[in-house]
């Protein structure tokens, strides 16, 4: 059995982790570490969870938590905490997960200019650590992964545009400088913490664009399909936030170097796809959208051309807490030690 | 394996039977079958399917439908076809759960009532088969459940009805004429089939009650508390609708017969629920609601004595497309055919 | 003109009294009040007012706040505000209508009753001021109400049960200890303040019950009730939150005292609604629900009898921040200043 | 008093003139028709009329229905049915404003294009009419619409992004081929009608994009910014739908022909619209979104330069309903009979 200790376990990424190693065949959960609410049992927390896992959240600096035997230790905290606590779970030999910014990039010069879009201090703390880290994207850096002991998990935006753009990229079929992300995320992406934004009456009929002067997950976009095409990629990014929990649906246009079908397209797209479970494919007639996907480590692509202009339009759809952050934090950790990345992922989701 | 056919495949009680069966370890599913959509695929008409499983969709005079090898078959169907179907399948030996009011009744003349409430012949096509029927509350019947070939499944407004005040019943604890159900189902209860009163903008900031001349499940909610009590038992029962898409509600009132506190009956109930494993049983103070038994087969109860007006006040929290429908109908299998009632319902469901 | 001042401006109920006094043809508004937000326009916080009311929002101790001009002051503010600043407004001549509990009670008792239910203060701090307030319930206190100097403001819950069951209180129709209120709020109930429980993720399939122990409005309603009686009412009251916006559906239950029948009781209704413009009466077979009434001032009342438990039960819709809140103190404003209780209130709302 | 006919009053957008009308201050409804309940009074389909509108709905063979004395009739119908009968009305000296697609295009080719992305006959019924009608987006076209005896009101969608990209159209400043329209929708937008897309259940937590082989509101957009740029405009457009109720957002993107700043499109914007009073133009930092148009003809714009990819990005908010169909029409009747166009128009819609 793998252990799993997870820091931060009672934010929504911490409590995606839990629900899904709890029916994971090789894992067990080790302990349960947050800032707050220490002492309760996470049940209380989330009454779901009652008679399926009772243990206690414990604060950081508990004996008990550091001592707590782990194979893999989640991070699913803000950012700036894995730089810093990383290192001594790696000293003991353990691997790590970081849901935030910090090990996304592999060096200090990438981080600095994502740090300074988020308003955060831009120097990382542990330097040394950058450059044997992964980029937790199983689809595209999945041997990297595997032989890594650090994994910085993608953003959630990030994952629905990269894997949107990714064939494309490749294919080297679009102009570099035309990209646009409109991406639209569910409100859970803003996580548990209650604000006014998301106070349901100020929400339910509410849409909205934010962060326009330049929102940080365009950094990791930009890297991921400028190391696919070869050359340097730049995109104009749009976050939104619409009334439902989970979900992202992001709209990804470039310029088509020279025309091509909707055929074509579809072809580059399924062959680049052919050995990824979790990616599925769809030509522009398919009725889908983010409920399809809703509690699952998919993402499902509507790939079409727009002939009378020349651009490709990818729709991504993704479970931001899913593939945008735990299920894919999982399916990482499925390929860190070893095991097919569909462990414990095997699940169709519920619907309605 | 327990091989299972599902009649009516393609509504919302079909596909919750589809989505646990799928992870049930010890089942598999071997016909799909439904009078839209035949021939297709059922991940087309349900992608989130797709991969798990794409099985194609029967029409019901398809002779692969009949002939799939079977030993149980979901009916999950409107009133009046199993009745009518159930008696082919039970001739090839297979066990029959019926999520209509066909087999909720043990006599033609009870059966009768329910018909005329909801404007149904009140003839029964098969009343031989009446009486060797179990009612499919698992925790009130599970001996009968186990014996039996043929179990009706209970309304979900009722099952909340009755979980909520079978303790009390049973203790006699309360005048029987006293009891009031007020209860309050998410939209799903009222299936796929689009309507004006579900259209979404008609239904966003709306809340209504319907019926009120009188709910048919009301029939079931008197017997099996009669049955309980040992006397009569009438109720008044006010259905409601609120824009949520899984869960119900049901705040249930009686009059007792003699002051008793909060924790006196409290008592009742742990006592009452102690070997059941999918009924929690609350105080007054437990911040609970449909939330946190969402996708799962639980049913919350919150317990308060209302001591001003001498008046007994349950809280019953269940999801009306689980405990209510697909999860109840599982864990009647499981007794069935003599596996642990947990098996396949071990999992906590998804936050937020 | 009217001059009104509002103070706690920012609040649901300022905000909604600020949108009906800017549509009403004798009244405007003089100054807004609050304790955040003081410097900004209104308009900032809430920008769909830009252009519409632009005022500057000012604090309490502003000099600017207090000598604005006005004959009316609304006291939008939380319980133990009014009855300490009402006092020199009275002084200045100005009348008084407060959305708190703080004058809704005519005896320092009464108001011991309810602030323990609430875990505030018992004393009242302007002892001598009750007993010359009036209960903002326009249908039922239209003569206090015109000759008033402080109104206070019925709560929403309290508004819907006492509007539901004045008619057959007033009728001696039913047994005075047998009534049950089951009300169901939307949240902005709750106020413009975030926090966890309203917290979007936490609420979109959310619908529990609260304050069991004891919620406060139930003072209200046994008093109005037993006023109507001529003997003393006693209420089970369960609050319960569901996710709309805005809207109370309050089922209310009594027991006959002997059997009448559903026409029977619309004709008691109808007859005591006769001449209040604000109370729609339907049978037990209208269509209705909260939509209908959202954004108005509106109580729509379905009327039946369960004759089987020979009971009454009536549905009781009102939108909580209109009819439950601003548009009723506006009913209460029009009856202080001699005007028409429709003036500014005769729009049907906005409707999907 | 203007005498107003209103043809398809029972949908949606004859709902919204009704409402409007009757707030009106110069306007009276002499008769409303439609296809369906005909007979009923049109408070009982809408209940939240009753009081305030309780005119009988006529079927449009009714002769009270054709001999209704009117100065303007609203077409408030699908495609293809103004067209038909818009003549009579004409004839007896009546103006005329039509909600689909008839009336929007001034030359037969132009209409033929556009009926063909929807799937109808692309043969216009009544050719000789086009040429004189008018656009009916007030903003662009004023002067025509106070001369026009027919007016073609705009789509829902295009008059977001018109009004979204005129000012930069106007202006020259970006390049004709490179526009994006990413255009997300509430659900009325999709009509009264129940359909499974927008059932409820399957809509609360649904996002998904259509129609992706072309929306036919590309037609409008693309005249209209040409006539303005002088020069052909090419438009990849994207309709999305996301669960509210009402509400659009467009995210509009072109790129610039030479670098700018924010300041100084917004300069560009605010001057271009000095003089119409319903739209408002905002700065990249400005928290606005839908919910503050919500009930309201205006059109909120958020105007940014992403400078890193010399692009400007407008969003654009409207009520598809009001701004996207009823209170535009109001404002066109406005000008039509030499009002200011704001008449009835000037409350600030309700929050939340």
């Amino acid at each position: 059995m793998i252990r799993a200790k997870i820091v931060g376990a009672t934010g929504y990424g911490g409590l995606g982790i839990i629900e899904l190693l709890l029916r994971h065949p090789q894992a067990e959960i080790t302990a349960l570490i947050a800032r707050e609410e220490a002492g309760k049992p996470i049940s209380q927390v989330y009454p779901h969870l009652q008679g399926f896992c009772d243990m206690p959240i414990l604060s950081a600096d508990d004996p008990a938590a550091e001592n707590a035997p782990a194979d893999v230790v989640f991070f699913s905290t803000p950012d700036r905490v894995g730089m810093f606590d990383a290192r001594k779970e790696l000293e003991r030999g353990r691997k790590v997960i970081d849901y935030s910014g910090d090990f996304r990039f592999t060096t200090a010069e990438a981080y600095a200019d994502y740090a300074t879009r988020i308003g955060k201090d831009p120097v990382h703390a542990s330097p040394d650590l950058l450059g044997e880290n992964a980029y937790g994207m199983a689809e595209l850096h999945r041997e990297e992964i595997k032989r890594a002991r650090i994994v910085g998990n993608p953003g959630c935006f990030a994952c629905s545009c990269i894997l949107g753009l990714a064939p494309a990229a490749k294919a080297g079929i679009f102009l570099p400088h035309s990209v646009i992300c409109d991406c639209k995320s569910g409100i859970s992406g803003a996580g548990k913490k209650a604000n006014p934004a998301h106070h349901y009456p100020a929400r339910y009929e509410q849409m909205n664009a934010y962060k326009l002067a330049g929102h940080q997950h365009v950094c990791e976009v930009e890297r991921e399909l400028g190391l696919l095409a070869g050359e340097p990629v730049l995109v104009t990014f749009t976050a939104q936030v619409v009334p439902v929990c989970r979900g992202i649906m992001s709209c990804l246009y470039a310029d088509l170097r020279k025309p091509m079908t909707e055929g074509e397209l579809l072809a580059v797209y399924r062959d680049f796809y052919r050995d990824s479970p979790f990616v599925r494919v769809y030509d522009s007639k398919a009725a889908i959208g983010t409920i399809n996907v809703r509690g699952t480590n998919y993402c499902n692509l509507s790939v079409s051309v727009d002939s009378r202009t020349n651009r490709l339009r990818i729709v991504s759809y993704i479970d931001n807490l899913m593939k945008g952050q735990a299920s894919s934090a999982l399916q990482v950790m499925n390929l860190m030690f070893g095991l097919p990345e569909t462990t414990g992922l095997d699940q169709p989701g519920m619907y309605p």
